[in-house]
């Protein structure tokens, strides 16, 4: 298994669990967290990339690589891709490399 | 004259000042400040959607301010605007509704 | 006006201007952030005082300020404030101590 | 070994590598640590659910496992630890999912 | 009265009044944050500089502006300054400007 | 391998993944976090020292580790690096004593 889908394996059994023990709020936000990303006034795609690099500056791996996953299905291209974290690595600093480094080797994984 | 205006001429006062005793490292920096937000591979209006949510989950108000008047200037609609900082809301948590508050009072100056 | 009436006031101002412009993702969520605090297997007092130390390290005076105004209604005594303060110095650091001298200048306010 | 009895043993283990090298400073600071959640005006229990809630919107897993630890020690119910991490969760956003559902993960270790 | 000036005075009286509030955990975290600062391995002005950046990437005016006062009164010179400032800026990234632009302002009213 | 080889073998991987996939921005970035820590006004020494408690205050492992490798090549003293995580525990609080930890069980593997 690749580490990204080590990651989805992991992420699934782990949201399972939340879910389980969730209270009613926990359960409204996890709703809440997915129909913010739906097509809306702005395209589903723009809200990904927003996602992914609002995740790259807060520096979540785990919150990026499941835009990197989302990102992969919606047909983001590499070059698109790049830009998008270069504009994350200059408004975050030096501080996101580690994880621009894992972002694209993640990337490298999905595009198999 | 308005707080949008006011933040504009502090902003520009301390900008002169910055590039003036700025060594040649911080200079490259502002250079590739600018440059990161060009049209590419993304356009510019993504870009600046991607900067001024980072801008809002790092909670930074000169930040935000910086996009608003660059969205404001690239024709961004307010209901776009709303829904990307509907994104950064969840990705940040209730920690970024002061910032989205002055975020909405600024557009307002904006449309004036 | 004190300093924490001007407060109140200005978060009267924007927040109706938040709940005007507001999509329907965002009133969701503000609707969550007032369940959230209400009393249930924990008392709306300990919600109070996690929510004020939170926003403590997460350095929002804003969140503090509101939070504060809770905890006073609720009739916290100001011995019981200063350990909360405390904990949060210690798991934040010395960053918080700005944040701590503004805290209890507001608590003086209140206690008036 | 369980991951939360690998924590433990993995901590105990660089604690003791630090109380060795540490400064006169460090070792004052960690002796601070372990006062401020003692019993005082605040019982200890409340001020573990703020520990722990801090750690949360701060996202340090260490952290919150040790305060787990303790929170389970103490006698903490379920749906007591669901409700604090809940109000982190709309405090923090989702970028601190991840945090709630390995805390989850360690909290059903605790309870074996 | 200048900028720096209406700092130091606030701070002067807000730390006046931490001081009459704290408890006996805040009290030793204060003094600390004295001792950590003065000449041991590392001179002064070095655990100065690393105060003052660690404050810039930390994005916290106040302990920035608090340095500044400290690297002014040691004899820093403002190439000196900018190059840490530069460090900084390359770590924290564009979110760091901000708070750049302001700390030379208040630096060139310190040289005065 | 140790873990602090086996972190330096997984780093020089993933930078010439990130050097082969960067865009034109990336790149200068790249450059820029070189340049930026040459001798100059400062010293290489004390810029790395501020790098590495940058470093520790936002949190960052990785970032940790590369700045203890390059203050090891420079001949610093484990005392001095003791006073300056102490700056940095002091400023960030109790929030980053798990990279304290882990740090100086980096250094011990560096001093071999």
């Amino acid at each position: 298994m690749s580490d990204i889908e080590e990651f989805q394996s992991q992420r699934e059994r782990l949201q399972s669990l939340m879910l389980e023990k969730a209270d009613r709020n926990m359960k409204r936000f996890l709703n809440l967290d997915t129909q913010v990303y739906l097509d809306g006034a702005l395209p589903a795609r723009e809200k990904e990339l927003i996602g992914l690099v609002s995740s790259l500056v807060l520096r979540c791996d785990d919150c990026i690589n499941y835009h990197l996953v989302q990102c992969h299905k919606i047909g983001l291209k590499e070059e698109e891709l790049v830009e998008a974290l270069s504009v994350g690595l200059i408004v975050g600093g030096s501080i996101t490399i580690p994880h621009i480094r894992r972002a694209l080797d993640s990337w490298d994984q999905l595009e198999g």
